[in-house]
């Protein structure tokens, strides 16, 4: 895609350059990210940021990418706008929205009311979620996430061997994540989950016509593999039933055991965050907090470089940006770390 | 009025010259509100933006208008403050926040209550809506949006014929936009509106006062007539009873038969949104969205130049502002566009 | 403590020479939150004010003064995170959002919550209130308005009588300014409360441990006394049982009376705010409001250049500040002021 003025509603947009090109524009900006240097490119600029559906990190992290880039941003929470509630159209709320800002970013809880957003809109629109469908932005840190991460252990991410575990049904990250790596090449996914949260058939078909090799399974092997990297998510364990739960810690639940069973010293551990730490949910543990493989929270400070791109992209300032830094004149850290 | 430094809570307060003054400034505004110009001059101040009532349009409206103008804007939004639900009387709420913020724009659900704010702020404040009572912004936007596509057919505003149709007794931008109208000479006021929802006396007898003629209707004439302006709001529905109901598609349902039958090639659509577009509303109809004479969009947009100048006047640095201007350096709009 | 890049969680951490290294900055930020001066020092910096509890005032406190410094704020209201409501533990949480910040105000309504996100907080944390703990912002404020209150006077705080009337049990605020004020030296404390709602005996303890002098009393001295300050707080009438509503306005209600007789011409008086200005609540009387002895505005007005003083000097901006300073463009105050 061209990204300049364009919309970003799904990463079905996305080619493996559009990806390259993103996380060259990310590496960037990235010193901006960390707090080193300080842009005002976008000094003028207005994002409207409408999560009709909550999501605070999400919400906060365009926030701060938009601001770190030196724009202006105006917010609404919440179910529905005061003007949805007394039966405004999406078409005349999008028109009317995108007279006042330069770029809106969208969440929404249902799905394609995103892409109805942008039908009216004058100025571009990013979706940040619309229901179960898209959640194009997460899939894109994931992606800066693995590039960078494989660049550290100076390994191409082309024929890597990526395992997603848990909820694979119900999870739209996972689904645009998996649709994003087809795009390499000579990947093989092995996706571990009940059955009754597997994979839908169509991205594995998806992978399949692209060539890579694709292996469901329900239970974790017998015999240790070494995958170079593991995804996980959030298990809705309202959503399972009866015999699942039995055997769910052992092979779902993603641990030092587990890390141990199915990776090496090299795999990147994952997840999208949040992570529930109610006791008996079975999320990624704890007790890989200090393991270095476990990159969670450099795949979420990477959503601000990753977003500061696409905003630098769409709205055309990526080529000039380094040009407009300066030193961050502040200290940058707390005496504690 | 003298802007600078005053409060605005009041269309009553405004003169024809204040009306000139204002489309003046917004009309050199306009190059900043359709983001071809930034300006910075009120980098430093503070907007604080408190919705008691929600209504997320107007909030963003003023936000952007502010932001524009290089300002800071802090927000609330909620029934009430939680000081407030600690018994706090408007006196000390308006005082406290006056000492953080350099002008305050405040939407209260009871009438009245944004005057009380103004009596102890240190700072101005502007009226976002108070209940049933006003919204002066909405009634400036209005007469700005009048002024300028009058402007480009080369006509004059005085002399014009004004058809206001709809729920003529609880709409309060009515009300405001008329009383402003009668600040012009030699005015046609015709009044469309069932029995129960005409025209208060007062705006009626106001207009007459000062020599307009005023025609209050309950049906569509049999003749067709050519109105220079047709404005027209959400019918409230639920306050219609029995017969009204009958009747009410043909004669209050501004759509195309409606237009053909009371407008003519120069006859500017107007409505303050939002339109209701559930099935039965009757509300402006979408069949008119192609038509240029529909001016809605038109018409929000304008709700930036006007707010930003009345910023410009209260905070005096309209007169400097043009001195500041600085191309915008990101591409502007939607690729689709 | 050393400010640059710490948290500041308890005014326990606090020394006299904080406090008066604090006041220092503090005026010489005075400019800026009169609106005489403008400073961008911070541009750039993005501040995250996550208020789990509501608190609207401290949150626009907050706000302005790290928008008075160029800074932008990202903000979240509310009982929970979405990201809690799924079960995130406030470790996660915090590391996840201090990603995206330069530092963070924090309220919740739990005590200790907020130290527990500075513990995986990247950056700075101040709390901004946790549940009946503390609210050590608000407790430097009232320091600083008693050294300007008593610099205005040309008298020193060293020797001071200070009266806190009223909830001394609940009242978490007359608890922290308390112990700041045991700092000084040999202070007189008269604590007026019913037996009910005394100041507990560890706040009590401290104060006599460093030599204070420490009157609890329950009713209103028959004989009239010359206090240096009266710092008075909401009554929670519904904490107090039968007796004690019988004699509580004429012992425990400050207004003109109660002044006269407890009070001299250069008593300062104040109170944290809210009021409550419910009748019967017999809260801080209006019929004090214009006697210039009532600081209570002033006080909530040295918010701004308090928290200020805290980020410049958590940020390291501190001294180099005043260099920074640039004049006010636009018009102060309200035409009716």
């Amino acid at each position: 895609m061209n990204f300049l003025g364009s919309h970003l509603l799904s990463v079905d947009q996305l080619s493996r350059d559009d990806l390259a090109h993103l996380s060259e524009v990310a590496r960037k900006l990235q010193p901006v990210a960390r707090r080193e240097k300080v842009t005002r490119v976008l000094e003028g600029a207005v994002l409207a940021s409408l999560f009709l559906e909550a999501s605070t990190r999400t919400r906060l992290s365009f926030g701060a990418a938009f601001s770190r880039l030196g724009g202006s941003v105006l917010e609404t929470v919440g179910l529905t706008f005061s003007s949805m509630a007394k039966g405004e159209s999406i078409a005349d709320t999008a028109r009317v929205i995108s007279g006042y800002a330069d770029i809106l970013a969208v969440r929404h809880p249902e799905a394609g009311s995103v892409a109805q957003f942008a039908q009216t809109s004058l100025v571009p629109v990013i979706n940040a979620g619309d229901g179960a469908a898209e959640h194009p932005t997460q899939a894109l840190l994931d992606i800066f996430t693995i590039e960078e991460e494989f660049a550290q252990r100076s390994r191409p991410v082309d024929g890597a061997h990526v395992l997603f575990v848990g909820d694979l049904k119900y999870g739209r990250t996972v689904h645009s994540l998996m649709k994003l790596l087809t795009l390499y090449r000579n990947m093989t996914f092995t996706l571990l989950a009940p059955e009754m949260l597997s994979m839908p058939d169509g991205v594995v078909g998806l992978a399949e016509s692209r060539g890579h090799r694709v292996y469901p399974i329900t239970r974790l092997p017998d015999d240790t593999m070494e995958v170079d990297v593991i995804y996980t998510t959030r298990i809705q364990r309202e959503r399972l039933q009866g015999e699942q739960i039995e055997g769910y810690s052992r092979d779902y639940h993603v641990n030092r055991f587990f890390v141990d069973h199915m990776g090496g010293d090299a795999t990147v551990i994952m997840h999208p965050l949040p992570r529930d730490a109610t006791p008996g949910s079975n999320d990624l543990s704890v007790e890989l907090d200090s393991d270095p493989r476990l990159a969670i929270f450099r795949q979420t400070d990477r959503g601000i470089p990753v977003r500061m791109a696409l905003f630098s992209l769409i709205l055309g300032v990526a080529d000039s940006i380094e040009s407009t830094f300066r030193d961050v004149r502040w200290h940058r850290l707390a005496a504690n770390t």
